[in-house]
This record gives C-alpha cells, structure tokens and sequence, in this order.
C-alpha cells in the first residue's frame, strides 16, 4: 500500500498543512506525520530524507516559512518526488520568502511547488503522483473532480434563485 | 513502458523545454513533445487534456511564458500529475508573470511548479515521478545524484589545484 | 438591446463582481451573471465561451483570483470583447497572481484588465464599449461623469465648511 | 466608417506602438495617429480627450511609460473607451511604474489595461469593441484567431519533423 | 506672506493630508486646502494648476492614491515646486501604485515625492522650501529640528528609567 | 546670488548626475559639486550638511546608489531643501533599494525624491524651489516648460509627415 | 568582558529589539541600551559610531524601520562588527524599504543583516560574533542549538499522541 | 591564528565569492575555500557544517545563488557565525530568491547576510568579527576605513580639476 509523508518545520505550521492530511485520508491514502526542521533538528533531517524511500514511503509533503530550507533539503537527501508548500508565517516578507526558496531550487534538485499555503493542492498533486501509474487512483480523482464541478454548478444555482 | 509528455504554448518555448526532453531521455524514459496553445488553439488543449491518460501518457510537463495558463487549464482538464516550467518570455516583467500564474492554482487543482526556466528539474521530477512506485527508476535517481555529487568534489578538487 | 455577461470562478468573488452588476443596471443595460470556473467546470467555459456571441452577449466581464485564468480563456474562446477583473482572494500573494494572471496575456488574445477588485470600473468600461458605437449611451456615460464631478465639488465644498 | 485613434505621450514610444497601428489596418479599421504628452503638452491634452467623440473617433489607444498618466488622463476626459498600453521605457523600474500607473485607477475611471508593450493586443482589443456591436467585425475576428491557430498547428507539426 | 496649498484627489485622503495643514500651522504657514481630482473634476485641475502661481501661491502639496495622476499633472501645468504625496488607499497594491505613479515622473517635470502616507513630511519640505531664500524660516526649521532631537533624548533617558 | 549644491556618493555616480548640473546651468544657477560618501567620508558628510546653509547655499541635490543613505543623512544635518536621486548602480536590486532607501523618510526629516537615475529632474526641481519666492525665475520655468512643449508638437508634426 | 550594544532609532522600536536584550542576557552578556536616531540625533549618532569600541563595546546590534540608515551609519563609523535589524514599522511598505536600506551597502562598509524583526537572531548573531573566538561562548552556543532540538523533538512527540 | 572559511554551492560562484577571498588576504586572514553544495553534496555539508569549529575555523562565509540554502544550513550546523553572500545566478529571479533565502532565517538560527553579489562586504564582516576581540585587528579596520576615504578624497579633488 502506498504511503505520504507530511512533515513540516514546526508545530505552527501544523494547521495549514492539516488540510494535506486530511485530503490524503480522504483518498484512503496511508498518512504519515512528523516534525522535522532544518534548521533545528539537521540530524533528523539527514536520517528522514536518507531513508524515507526504504521505509516505504512513496511520496513526501514539505510545508515551512521564511527562508523555508526543509522541500529541498530534503529534496537533496531523497530520490523520492518532494512536494513543497510555502507557509506564509509571522514575519514573513508577505510570503515571497518561502515561495522563492522553495521554488527556485538549482538544476538537478527540483522540488514541486504548490501555491502559498497551499497544503490541500499538496495533498491532492501526492494522489495525482500516485495514480500516475494507478488506473484506481486516476478514478478516484476523476470523482474527486467530478465533484469539484459539481459544487460550482450547484453554486451557481444557487445564486440564480 | 511509462510515458511522458512535453508540451509548451509555443514554439519559442522550445530552446528552454528542450532541457526536460533530453533528461526525460537520458533516464530512458519515453517523451511525447507537442505545440498545445491554451489562447491560440483551446480545442487542441481541451482533448488533450481530457484524453492524456487514456492515451498512455502518465505525467504531463507543460512550459509556457507571461500569463501562463497552459499548464493549470491542462491540470484542471487532465487526473494526471502536471509540472508546471514558468518560461521567461521576452516582454515578461522579469518572469513573475509565469511564476506566478502557473503556482498560484486554487484549491483543488493543483500544478506541481519549478523555478523559472527549469525545464530541467522538470523533467527530473517526471522520472522521480515514476520513481514514487518503481524501485528500478530510484535506482537512476540514486545514481543520477551521485553523479551530481562527482561532479562538485571534481570542480571543488580543481579549484584546489 | 445589448447585454453584458458577468462571470466569476467561484459565489466567493460575488461581493467584489456585483459592483459590476449594478453600474450595468444604472446604465440599464442588460446583465446576465454566472458562476463560471476555468479550473473546476472547464466544459462550461469552454461552452460559455464559444457560444457567448451566438447567444446575443456583446461583452463579457470576468473576474477571478489567485491564478486567474478564466478571464484570458473565455478571450481565447470568444470574439467578443473581455474585461477582466482581478481579484484579491485569501492567500493571494497581495494580489499580484490575479493581476499578473489577468494582465499579461499573450500578443493575439488581449484582456481588458482593471485595477484590483476593479469591478465597478469593468461595469463602466463595458458601458463605454457599447458606448463606442452608440451616442446614446456616449451621453449616459457623460451624464455618469458629470455626476461624479459634482460630488467631488460638493465634498470639496463640504470640507471647506 | 470606425476610426481608432493611436496617441503616445513621445515618439519613441513608436516603434512599440505602431504594432497596434499595423493590427488595426490589417483590419481595415481607420486609424488616426498622434503625439500628446499628459506633462508636457497638457493643453493638446485637454482638447484631445474633451473632443476625440465628437470628431468621429470610436476608441482610444494610449501608449505611455514610466509614471503613465497618459491613458488615465485621456479617460478621465473622454466619454470613449481607452486601451492603455504600459510602455517599458529606459529608467523605467522594470515596467512595474508604467503597468500600475495605467492599471490602477480609481472607481469611476476604467482604462483597458493590456500586458507591458502589448500594443499589438490593444489593436486587437479596439476592433473587438468595434466588433461588440458588428456582426461584420465578429467575423474577422473570428478569421483573425483561426490564423493563430493554424500558425500554432504548423509549428507544431514542423517541430515534430 | 508666502502660502502653501494643500490639495488632495479625494476627501478620504483628508486623514493624511491633515498632517501637512498641520505642520504647515505650526510653521506659520498659510494653508489652502482643496479637493481637485485629476479623473473626476479635470477641468478644475486645468485651471488650478494654471493659475495657482499667480494667485499667490508658493508651494503645492498633492496627495493622491492608486494610479496618482494629480500630483504629476498639477507639475505639468504650474511652474510652482509640487511635493506629491503617496496616499495607502483601500485597493491599493501595498501603495506601490501611487509610489511609483507619483515618483517616476518623466524627464522635464519633477514631483518632489515623500514616503508613502508621509503627508507630514510634505509639509515640513514646504516648509523648507520656503526656508531656501528666508533665513528666518531657516530659524524654524532649526527650532523644530532641535525639537525632534529632544524627544529622542528624553524618550531614551526615559527608557533607561 | 542662488547656489545650489549637486553631491554624490561616488565618482561613479557623476554621469547620472552631470544632468542635475547641465540642467542648473542652463537656468543660469550657480552650482558646487562634490563627493561625500555617507559610509566612506562620514566626517565630511557631517561638516557639509551642518555648514551649507551657513555658506550660502539654498538647495542641495543628492545622488546615490544601493543602500543610499547621503539624501537622508544630508537632510538630517541640514535645515535646507534635499533633493534625492535614486542613482541604480551595478548590483543594484533594480533600482529598489535605492528607490526604497531615499523615499522612505522617518516623519520629522523629509527628502525630495525624484524618479531613479532623475537626475535632470532634480535640477528643475531645485530651480522651482528657488522659483518658489522668486518671480524672474518662475518666468524661466515657464519658458523651459513652452519649450519642452514645442518640441512634442515638432515630434508629432514630423511624425505625420 | 564582553559587551554588546543594542540601539534603535526610536522607542517604538523597542518592543522588536527587547527579544535582542532578551537573549544576550540569556547568554550572561552585558547589554548596553540606548535610543540613537540616524536622522533626529545625528550628533549622537556620530559620537556613538566614534567613540563604541573605545568604551569597551565588541559587537553593535542597531535597529530601524523604513528608510533605515542607523545601522548603515553605525557601520560608516565604526570598526566594529553592526548587525542590522530590519523592524517593520507602520508605513513601511511591508518591510521592503527597511531590508533594502539595510542590507544593501556598498563595497567597504558591511552591516550584518537579520531577517525582517529579527532581533531575537541578531542576539544569538553577536553572541556567535564573540563564539569566533571565545571556547566557552562556543559551547554555550552548542547547548542553545541543544535545546532548539529538544523543543522540536516535544513538539513533535506531543503532536503524534 | 585564525582563519576563515569561503564556501560557495557551485565553481560558478567563485568570480563573485573571490572578492571575499582577496580582502581577506589583504587583512593577512587565513582562508580556507572549497565548494560544499547543499543539494548536490548533502553529506558534505554535514560533515563541513558539524566539524568546522573543531578544525580551528572562527568564521565561515558561504555564498549561494537561486534557493540558496547553504548559509543557512552551515549555520543549523555550526556554533560559528556564519556570513551568507547572495549570488545573483542566472535564472535568478532578479536575485529576489538568493537574498530572501539566505536573510529570512527563522529564529534560533541567524545568518549574518551581506548585499547581493557582496563578497567584498562578507570578507570585511569576517575582520570585524575578529576584530570584535583584538585590537591588533580593530586597527587594520581602521586604516583600511582610512583608506576608502582617501581614495573618496582623491575622486572628489580629480573631479575638482
């Protein structure tokens, strides 16, 4: 069964990337959840990215602010897919600050940025990632787009009365 | 066998995507490369979008320049994973334009992004892809890193000379 | 008689959009208003789009956030003329994707960008286009302006009480 | 007959306008040519934006760069539509100065902003307006974007030789 | 007896401005303050920056906000110094838009441009201006310097309390 | 007799600012020119700001580039008008720094800012404050400004032929 | 012993710059105070930058906001290490004009630049600026980064429960 | 005797990061170089990052362009103060990403940023932070800042003639 990591720098990023964990359970997708800083706990950074791929893992989720280092640090250490998202935090410079240093990774290292506090596109893009060879992973997104749509129309409707 | 798609709004976009083709191939990976206008040709867009992944094709990397919306119209038309290449066009203000265009999706469609110009991350992201559930293409990125790292104790030894 | 479609991705941007509906009702011009979302019903804007000027519409204004890309898709399916109104959602990065998004559209299928949350003014600028081939409305429109000096006479005037 | 006017604040702003000249007379559209300059020629200002309606002329297009008040001037006078067109001129901030100068105008006074030099996009936007009332114009737009596609379609099947 | 005037696009941008009046009081100064709006009242800019000189005037503070045209328009048509004055209106892009329309002004007419919301300092600069050629208000502008450099003086010893 | 004082932080910055000089010249206003580096002749920026209202100077110009502390300093040191030149110098993020470190002046302490490498401006700026309380040379700038007219209708008149 | 001086232009800044004394009183570093004002106490400024590291002070932490030139200038007179505080002050334009100002100074004259309200690092900064060449400082350093990891590591334990 | 470390991600920095390596020779500084990547050569950054103190290193400087994330992680890694120099690489975006990657660091783990392409500038902080405990080194300083006003002196008096 496949697995995803969510992990981010701190406990304060926790309820912006909560929505990445709940879209993942969602799709019946196996979850794992850690705290893991660059800059705080490098050594624990260095054994996550090393070994997430002989642990089982298929995909992994990065969410942090600022000078946001964890996407692709761990980029660096993993051969796995890495999703990035940029966590607007206090202080930031508006978000510019975590969206660049995600984003802008040299050649060689890419990480897959999503948008500012964009957890939920993280969470869906990891699923799209897994049906990319997974016939019942594409229908479940087929659904999940289906019903998608069917919220706009439903919307518009509304509006319409 | 897996199979890849590039495609690109135009054919000045080219010289920039090609950078993703030529890894694509360099990990053995098949490559489909089309012109797909999401302003000048929406109906290519349309059934391409809709039929990529009943035509075999399981990720798709789109490159495109200014507002740049090939890309999240393919992701919003497509269940495959999308990566999205911001391309700095002449007349961009300074690529933000595709950056941001292209990053910036709503909740629900996600489009994996790389920094501008970086069709080659793309691509190696295409083939990390992949590896998210084939031991064999870990395998080529593990080694594929390991070149990277050769390359740098190489330069760092020569500078030392 | 003319009628101006008012289009919006998401019930969301309703708020912002409606200025847009009532400086059209002032001028009493026909409005018709719908949800239309690029990323999340794209049969429906491909529809809307292609038909929008068989069905009696003479312009269309489109608003939309974030990576905003319904109002450039809606130019490149439509003849008709588009206005497009970027809007300032939540985790928009101050702005600037919707308007980037919006604005920069490629040599071939211009948008008629106005200012952020510029709906009122896209109302106006509509007016202004039916305006360009009818003198009747040129004299609504100067009328409308003529109204709006006097306020700023009469603030002026109030100040100096 | 329809008559587009085409005024920039300097002469060198010509050669990034006169693509909307060409694309207005490729549509067989009247176009009048000027120089007027909000800050040097302010009265030439005045009595053009005062009386460009009752002359005949249907749309305005207005080039100008740095802090751009050429377009916003020309509305603030004029009952007509007005494309503004930001130009990037030497000493410019990238563009940003021209873009927001236009873009950004205050509820009451719409200009049609189109992307940084996109004066071939304000040509094409100024016969869609005419087009917003001419069944003759809707085709030739219609005829005009099959071009882009067919343009597209060859280049595609060119790079695919 | 010299005179400065204070005018400003909008009675919401009176809140600022009011710091200039201010300062311009405590300096002695006589003060005219004005609504005159260079998009919906054009005609009185016209005659407001024509004539201001010969009515008496010596300086003129302008505030505007959003795509700021008033303070480079009034330069163009008065001889007179005009210190403009960058308004943080609602809808503003961060204020960079009256920043930049208001301080990129093209070569042959200058605004002298304070800090965004800096009203207080726009009268303080008129001040100054006036003190060029008047040693008396040179006196002033030492006093209310040295008076600056007081409060910090007691504000640190205060501090170290 | 009027002086006005045109200094820079560098040599470097002399061929931005050799236009402030031509331009005074051309108003048959006396200038001094020097160097005075805010970071690297700290003293001599001290002596000159405190002093050069007691040495008969009545406006001072101030050019320079990155982190451009010298208008500001300037202006702390003296009581008179500052003018200050954004210069953008090599490694310059754009211009925005300089932009940025000239513009935004605490309240109590204003500099004059005109548009980055506005050297030319900054010298017309001075005359106006000189014209301020100065009749003769009010006249000199209304016939520098006819002239600047003149030569945009001899623009637009050789266009047209 | 050591010593580390902590200034900032204004009492306002103070609540930004306490995490600074916070932290090196932490370290058991002496801390002097003081308010020293680029613009209002400039004669301060320069008996400060003068005289610091003839009154026992190793490392000058300064803080400012906006057109922020105190470090800058501490730096011009001083040859001491000055690590500078970027503060975001109300009018600031979102922190960009005091990074700017702070961490852009030309070739000779370095400021040690923090992250926007960074004060807490620039505390930790100048207790590392001691570490270079102190053991002890060094091991203090060792068990402040200790404890980062161990709150990380709860963290982390707490948010799996 | 000290030394101090210049790192950089790439051989492609070293035109820029030489700078550093030059002026601190000139202050008769050991130096150590070598090329240490965070994402193509993890494993060396740990051990660089973890050991360097241990090695007798009292400084280290570490410059790196786009995502930039080698400052900042040598300084989750070292008890040094480490100075990160931005690169302005190509397919920076304007060096926005290199600049905000290095100075945003999160609290707990500062990096002492310089401009952008200031290698000169770190190797001058990297005296100074010697210099914050030996007085023998606070001279150097000083005749070094001597220097740089002569040579300001000199330019001044050439331009005089």
């Amino acid at each position: 069964m496949s697995k995803v990591a969510v992990i981010m720098g701190s406990t304060s990023d926790l309820p912006v990337m909560q929505e990445a964990i709940d879209i993942l359970k969602g799709f019946d997708i196996e979850v794992e959840v850690d705290i893991v800083s660059a800059h705080r706990t490098p050594e624990k950074l260095f054994d996550y990215g090393k070994n997430a791929h002989t642990r089982g893992i298929n995909v992994i989720i990065a969410g942090a602010g600022g000078a946001a280092h964890l996407p692709g640090m761990v980029a660096s250490l993993s051969p796995l897919p890495v999703i990035g998202v940029p966590v607007k935090s206090s202080n930031s410079i508006d978000g510019w600050d975590s969206v660049l240093s995600i984003l802008q990774m040299p050649g060689g290292v890419p990480v897959a940025t999503v948008a500012l506090n964009g957890a939920k596109n993280a969470g869906i893009l990891a699923a799209q990632i897994l049906a990319a060879t997974d016939k019942c992973m594409i229908d479940k997104i087929l659904v999940y787009k289906e019903g998608l749509k069917q919220k706009v129309i439903e919307g518009a409707a509304n509006m319409k009365k």
